[in-house]
């Protein structure tokens, strides 16, 4: 292997230093929520992030970082767009990643939240709103998810998890940057969704419809609720209809994540198939 | 609230204390395996277990526990079994969970791993192996959709992470003590897959067979690759068929624990309509 990198910025050895100290606070909700910045790891998040268009503000380069094309690609991008290339040590990495076994390259990207009126429901066959979701690796496992099936974006309805903490981020392996992230109140949600041309869903494990018997036509919204509380009553009786997953052995529930999978495949699959 | 309890056992209050020395070590995966004890919080997962007729070596009863009806079940049926009662200080339960907010009553049970020659593929329509799975979270996760569904248990091949880990014990939700759990190499997987009866189904992201178009006929086996490798050639030889979960975004796979929930309501699904 050739010697490498000819430019990866100054390098920063101290966790003291001001960058370093900003980068970590990134951990804090209050200073993702003051800065509107989030940190993301590894190099295959920055690709998705830059076939995107989306480039990093800081990009932190840790020393035993091997040469790569879209290294090489991520430093040029966050230069042309005004962002700062710094190489780091890898104690550095542990500690802004608060991991053993940290990823070699990090970014600090600025959040991007979709207002709810710039959402175009008609842009894809299905989309998914979570009720005051609590846990960030569900959160982040659903973006993943409807990504993977193709939906347009994820809607958080109420106090949800916040969708840029490292531990979401890091569970939807690059789809924060793919999908349309949008946020509102239970009241802002229920205008919004008067005008929705489209089905909407909701699930819950007191419904008696089955949830592949739902009529469905596209744009299909589906409803989500809280992990241990479920769709409130208010949110469920917004829906066309509710649904239910049949529980056919000792468990009472699924995982949140996983529910909405079936859920989110169920309505895709339907919807591919008409 | 009237004073609680009448008996909860003598008060361990020294983190120093041999009871709580042994409990706390069950964090570690050599200790576990030495003692074939593992760790389980709160006493909805308790109630799980003696639902199943097992009980407790050790029950850990938290100082602040309220009373509940489960609880006194859960205190008797330890001391008519044999099992050791003791009442311990919040702090206690703190570093003994790991947790903030540890649940007030912990227990400690013997694992109970099924022998592959013991299970009964009739006894159930579906049945998932998994091979080298490597996220506590995602094989607890999937033990929990295995019992929903109605399947019979969980396979594990090869080198895979332990599901009596407290992580994995968590989030099998108490399924842990509903469904079989099995563990084979692969070379006693393959012999014993041989006298399978039913369909064999394998998913993997290269096949080109649709996750809905399989034939199936009871019991049917679902085999799960590696989080990050999927399933290897020689599982999926093995298979009667393999298919693929579409994806029609951006992302070009999707969580174990999400894959194998689709995978799982899919087939039993598929079994319960035939």
């Amino acid at each position: 292997m050739s010697a490498y990198p000819p430019d990866q910025g100054r390098l920063i050895t101290s966790l003291t230093n001001e960058t370093v100290k900003a980068v970590r606070a990134l951990h804090m909700r209050k200073e993702r929520e003051a800065t509107g910045l989030f940190l993301a790891e590894g190099l295959k998040f920055i690709g998705e992030a830059l076939d995107q268009g989306r480039t990093p503000t800081t990009l932190l380069v840790g020393m035993e970082a091997r040469a790569h094309p879209l290294l090489d690609r991520a430093i040029a991008e966050t230069r042309r767009t005004g962002g700062d290339v710094v190489t780091v040590t890898h104690p550095i990495l542990e500690k802004i990643s608060r991991r053993e076994n940290p990823q070699t390259v990090l970014a600090v990207f600025e959040q991007a939240f979709t207002r709810l009126d710039d959402i175009d429901p008609a842009s894809a066959p299905c989309w998914v709103a979570l009720e005051q979701v609590r846990d960030p690796g569900n959160l982040g496992t659903i973006i993943r998810t409807a990504d993977a099936a193709g939906c347009g974006g994820v809607i958080l309805i109420g106090d949800c998890v916040d969708p840029f903490s490292v531990e979401a981020v890091r569970a939807t392996m690059g789809s924060v940057f793919a999908v349309a992230i949008a946020r509102a109140t239970p009241e802002a949600f229920l205008t919004w969704r008067a005008k929705w041309s489209g089905s909407v869903i909701g699930t819950r494990l007191d419904a008696t419809h089955g949830y592949r018997d739902a009529p469905l036509s596209a744009p299909t919204l589906i409803l989500m609720g809280n992990e241990q509380a479920g769709l409130t009553d208010s949110l469920a009786s917004a829906c066309d209809v509710n649904v239910k997953i049949p529980m056919r052995g000792r468990a009472d529930s699924l995982n949140l994540a996983v529910a909405t999978g079936i859920m989110v495949y169920a309505v895709t699959d339907a919807l591919a198939d008409s």
